[in-house]
């Protein structure tokens, strides 16, 4: 795969936008550099695109590392349920929290994204599971802070425990209210469609109602069984369909002819130590892949995409290139943002990283720990992390 | 596993060693802290002893990003030899490399790994391969820096080059030459026991050389393959045998009548793509387990061993508290120090990390990250990383 490599490469920015990228050794007769501009000098590392992860469930309250320790002692699901609460201790917690609660919680984990290289993140409701909740959470999500969100409403997360039992009513819930009383407040509507969630009938209304209404498409899809979930996204033109660790041949052929992207959680499958989604089939019938975390307090407690990387290369036998090209463009292309992000592009956002590392090859190979010495969020140094980037950065006047 | 876990808990520490633990209501009635002691006041974020790492290759040179990628793009050993050179390719830049050099890449890996956490480091050489590159390599891991170190003389890491198909010639020069030179110069010895390494006997005679010369025994043993490198561990009453991916019921029988430490490197079997060594079969039986990094080059690049805690739970099925303690107090015992170091016992140094975090469960459950907020070696703190602590430090005056 050809990423574009520039050898001693520099990127030039203007008002947060990338103006121009090509060797070094070229900038003085590509472009007037002005006498202000600001000058970081990484010495050598390598700079790559800044990662896009397109699945976090970021804004949530609450405690389960006892459930993750009491699953590994051998507890099985329903005494997990009983002694710890699992997902439904979660939509307690994060009921029972305050906007301002969730916002700082939200902060403090873009902090880690952001330090981990994550510049874009979609963030994920759908531990309120009311309207007044899934509001609280999607407000929380949109604290200030330089990681730049794109929101999702996932209130067809679970059915909440007062409608046990209901699970069309709470459907109805979602379709007739939440969604339209929070329409043009998130970019996408989600739904878990899986054995155990909703089913294929329930997650087309809550899909189809939220198209209606103005809200683009995403879906989780075939992560615990097959059910058709993904079919049912490539039907209504999703703009991503995610998990699909038990996706068929057939569904990855309506994926490409749909142009909807698949959205891969290898730290999900590490977590619940189940299979890893196809990402070499996917890669290789065409369809655009992308690697997020799905950050959240269940199944994949984790910030840092570079782990999500080398889970994939491990797992999947995937390379360097292919991996971080999916933490990147392929992100961007999951929020429907692949013009204004993902790659270091004239035009697009000047979000890049400066990595401890003078390759991209180094981020699966030098794993577990945290490559990025530096993060730039439209043109403007925002992570100065290690001694690389510290003394490096020599701005020859403010602006 | 009764980790003796204190609730709001404090330790006192003077001149580097623990002196007292206890609830922190206790403290003033316990022992008297005097009016210039300084105080952390880490505001209920857990506390744990510093990690022990017990097997590490430390010092080396050279740039295998690209062999990692050739691998995952399918290239055979055989391929990645001729075009990246493997293993040699390391033998040849450390070789090339002056004492200074090796001791700078020796320091900026220190500061790695004590940012996550390790407070003490076993440090092999092995990429030498002649007295004078051994001896190189093993002042180079010497280097001033806070992290304790052990040392280990591994010689008979590999055959170099210029002795192909001379295996035995090469032994009897690290037992006749390489041993006796630097005697009184590193703690252990020890050797790659294992197919397409060394055999059974080669290494028998490495050991036996080693023991008569005061150094205390260390070995690799069935990685590869089952070879009986472990037999021969527990025979010689070697300290430690490490990697035991293929190793059978007789042989945990042996170490554990042994009393030698079994030294687990789950972060190589997830870099390999094999499988595990059985953690849980070994502790059932009794054995004292250590978890360690195995950082080196070439199966293993990463100074996390948070990521080793977490692989042992998510691929061996133990409880946060079984890994937490292999990796304290059963690298302590794999180095022979279970009496300096691995917990926060009075009379042992006070060396104790301030986690991001409520509990240890925290550590493999918040995975991939850095959950070291703070670094204290011999009562010092070393690392101040996060908000956690740099403000909660509060010197009432220096000391």
């Amino acid at each position: 795969m050809d990423l574009g490599l520039i050898p001693h490469g520099a990127v030039a920015a203007r008002e947060g936008r990338v103006v121009w990228t090509g060797p070094e050794t070229e900038i003085a007769d590509a472009l007037e550099v002005p006498d202000d501009a600001v000058v970081v000098d990484v010495e050598g590392a390598a700079v790559i695109p800044g990662f896009v992860d397109a699945h976090t469930h970021l804004t949530w309250a609450g405690d389960r590392a006892a459930e993750y320790g009491a699953r590994l002692a051998g507890a099985t699901y329903l005494e997990i349920q009983a002694a710890c609460g699992g997902i439904t201790s979660t939509v307690r917690a994060t009921r029972a929290a305050t906007e301002e609660q969730l916002a700082a919680l939200a902060a403090r984990r873009l902090d880690s994204f952001l330090r981990h290289g994550t510049t874009t993140l979609e963030a994920k409701t759908g531990y309120g599971l009311t309207l007044e909740d899934e509001a609280k959470q999607l407000d929380a999500g949109k604290v200030a802070h330089p990681v730049r969100r794109v929101h999702t409403l996932l209130a067809a997360h679970l059915t909440p425990e007062e409608y046990a039992g209901r699970e069309d009513e709470y459907i109805s819930l979602v379709c007739d209210r939440i969604l339209p009383a929070l329409a043009g407040q998130a970019e996408f509507v989600d739904v878990f469609c899986d054995e155990g969630a909703f089913t294929v009938e329930q997650s087309r209304r809550v899909l189809e109602a939220g198209r209606s209404l103005g809200y683009r498409l995403k879906i989780h899809a075939e992560e615990l069984a097959h059910t058709g979930g993904t079919a049912l996204a490539a039907s209504l033109g999703a703009v991503s369909a995610d998990h699909l660790i038990h996706i068929t041949p057939d569904d990855v052929a309506l994926l490409k002819e749909a142009g909807t992207v698949a959205v891969l959680l290898p730290g999900t499958s590490y977590t619940l130590h189940t299979t890893y989604a196809p990402m070499r089939e996917l890669l290789s019938a065409g369809v655009t892949v992308a690697l997020a975390t799905d950050f959240n307090p269940g199944s994949c407690y984790s910030e840092n995409l570079q782990m999500s990387i080398s889970l994939a290369c491990q797992e999947d036998r995937v390379t360097p290139a292919e991996a971080l090209r999916a933490a990147t463009m392929g992100g961007a292309a999951a929020l429907g943002l692949q013009h204004e992000i993902g790659s270091l592009e004239p035009g697009k956002y000047c979000d890049l990283l400066v990595l401890d590392a003078a390759s991209h090859q180094e981020l699966p190979y030098h794993w577990g720990v945290n490559l990025v010495a530096g993060v730039i969020v439209g043109g403007e140094v925002v992570v100065r992390d290690r001694q690389l980037v510290s003394p490096a950065v020599a701005p020859r006047a403010t602006h």
